[in-house]
């Protein structure tokens, strides 16, 4: 077998390139000639993308169409809006391309953000550090009565994917009642599973909502009026996976009437919001500009664990985080 | 036995006083003409305390030595500074009086407030909240690289009380590396537990040090310019315990020089710090009004808290949080 081709368009740091090159021994290595802005972005089209047996990045459609050695694509986001169409999975379905994507290098990480939304908004931080408050104060005794535990307390997480099983297992010692929503329930899941027909009731029940769910045609504007309607009183929204799956007018409305307690928000639509849009003015309204998965030394962690599934590869072994 | 009296100066709402007089059936209960106000202020001289046998609060200790009847003191608070000194100690000792606080009521609270910290730090919420970065500019690179997952970081814990063991179950599912410091180690902590003595060793490994040190006459002013340059650069700070235990100078002279990349601190001498003060003005220094145990209907869990002491105090059973 001739030497085969990655071509690879994240924007690597020299040590995750030097990693990449030393791990990836054998395979013949090309770059783009412009990289591509954000390891989100969608890379542009480059003339030697034609030579790739396998693709790691963002590339581009057109790109992918032409490319006809192309037997693995590895997309370099957990997100992947881009593919998730009929007609791409059945291009790739056809003629044999493997999909796999990176969801477990931002798993951690986006959990963690998750988590740190849920205990910011629990000890009511937005509002304690800017607070001058008197010991005995009246606003002191309403910020210390006004901060829950997170003990006992109820969530639904929509989406159940790397993201939330590495929530639920942070989550564990708070001894939370978690139930999940997802398309196509498992059973092995270790934790109640619903689907969206038992969601109204779930979300009557919970002090916290927590949305994971990528984009597609299915979840978008997935959480409208109606589904912020039938979360209960008081409840935190939290949004860690597309801003397009929800209607963002009718959550700044939520807020407003003071039905929803809070929103924390790492993705919207656009990103960023202008400073006019009705979220950026909605009372307890708390935004992170698309950070939840970022870490140190993430383009790394993005390059080791496209290698490890390089290696899976070469072994004929099944590939990690596959979604085609 | 003549029907024993109870004086409970505690700022209790309705319920909470409802609560204590119908489980505290059989004892009188006498409550101060002018109500503290809050949990941690010392009550003022009241004549009806004279006739306290129990005193659930913060009495004051012109009162308590006129009381000849005192038996068991509760304070209302977890820190009991104004009570922690050797004329004190032998007092109570000397007349049989015990004495025990309030600190399980707050463990938990205290523990998630010290977690929020944490995870707002490693998320880098205070920057991220404010953001309008747009995906794949350079402040974004930015944000999302210097997000850091708690995972296997290495944590100090200063003081192993309450607080402390709860905050440790909170962290199970991040396996750091735990390792507190408890001036007489019991061996039964299920963690390393060190002295002083090996403090600087200790500091020197800690991306996140936790000051939970009550106040006495040994921990006024313990972290200071030498234990502060003992810690690791870019390690964080957190204060929950009592401003009094930390020279403030000393701190933000080293968030200035970039030695601590951040303090959060709930404690603070005085509280509120005046605007001017040096630590307003350091670089990610974020502080709290003193809100770390303060949670959802806190006199309720108080009165309960004391309700199940006088039980245990009734049958002659060991009283929980004892401290003298």
């Amino acid at each position: 077998m001739s030497q085969q081709t990655i071509f690879a368009d994240p924007p690597l740091g020299a040590r995750a390139l030097d990693l990449l090159r030393t791990r990836a021994t054998g395979y013949q290595i090309l770059t783009p000639g412009k990289p591509a802005s954000s390891v989100l972005a969608q890379a542009e089209v480059d003339p030697n993308f034609v030579h790739a047996d396998i693709a790691f990045g963002q590339p581009h459609l057109e790109s992918i169409y032409a490319a006809g050695n192309l037997k693995w694509i590895q997309v370099s986001s957990a997100g992947f809006t881009r593919y998730d169409t009929p007609d791409f999975r059945k291009y790739v379905a056809d003629r044999g391309i493997l999909v796999t994507n990176s969801s477990s290098v931002y798993a951690r990480a986006c959990a963690e953000h998750a988590f740190s939304f849920m205990l910011a908004n629990s000890r009511l931080l937005p509002q304690a550090l800017v607070s001058r408050a008197l010991n005995g104060s009246p606003e002191w005794f309403s910020l210390r009565s006004g901060s829950r535990s997170l003990y006992g307390q109820s969530v639904v997480i929509l989406g159940y994917g790397g993201i939330a099983r590495e929530l639920v297992k942070l989550l564990a010692p708070f001894q939370m009642k978690i139930t999940a929503m997802r398309r196509q329930p498992r059973g092995d899941e270790g934790l109640p599973v619903i689907t969206e027909a038992d969601l109204p009731a779930a979300l009557a029940q919970a002090d916290h909502v927590i949305n994971i769910l990528p984009e597609n045609a299915a979840s978008r504007g997935f959480i409208g009026a109606s589904r912020l309607a039938a979360m209960k009183q008081g409840a935190v929204f939290h949004n860690i996976g597309r801003g397009t799956t929800v209607d963002q007018h009718a959550l700044a409305n939520s807020l407003h009437s003071g039905h929803l307690s809070a929103a924390w928000l790492d993705v919207t639509d656009p990103e960023p919001l202008p400073e006019e849009h009705p979220l950026r003015l909605a009372p307890h309204c708390y935004i992170t500009p698309h950070t939840a998965g970022g870490h140190d030394a993430e383009d790394e962690t993005l390059v080791r664990h496209f290698v490890e599934n390089l290696h899976r590869y070469q072994a004929g072994e099944p590939l990690a985080d596959r979604i085609m």
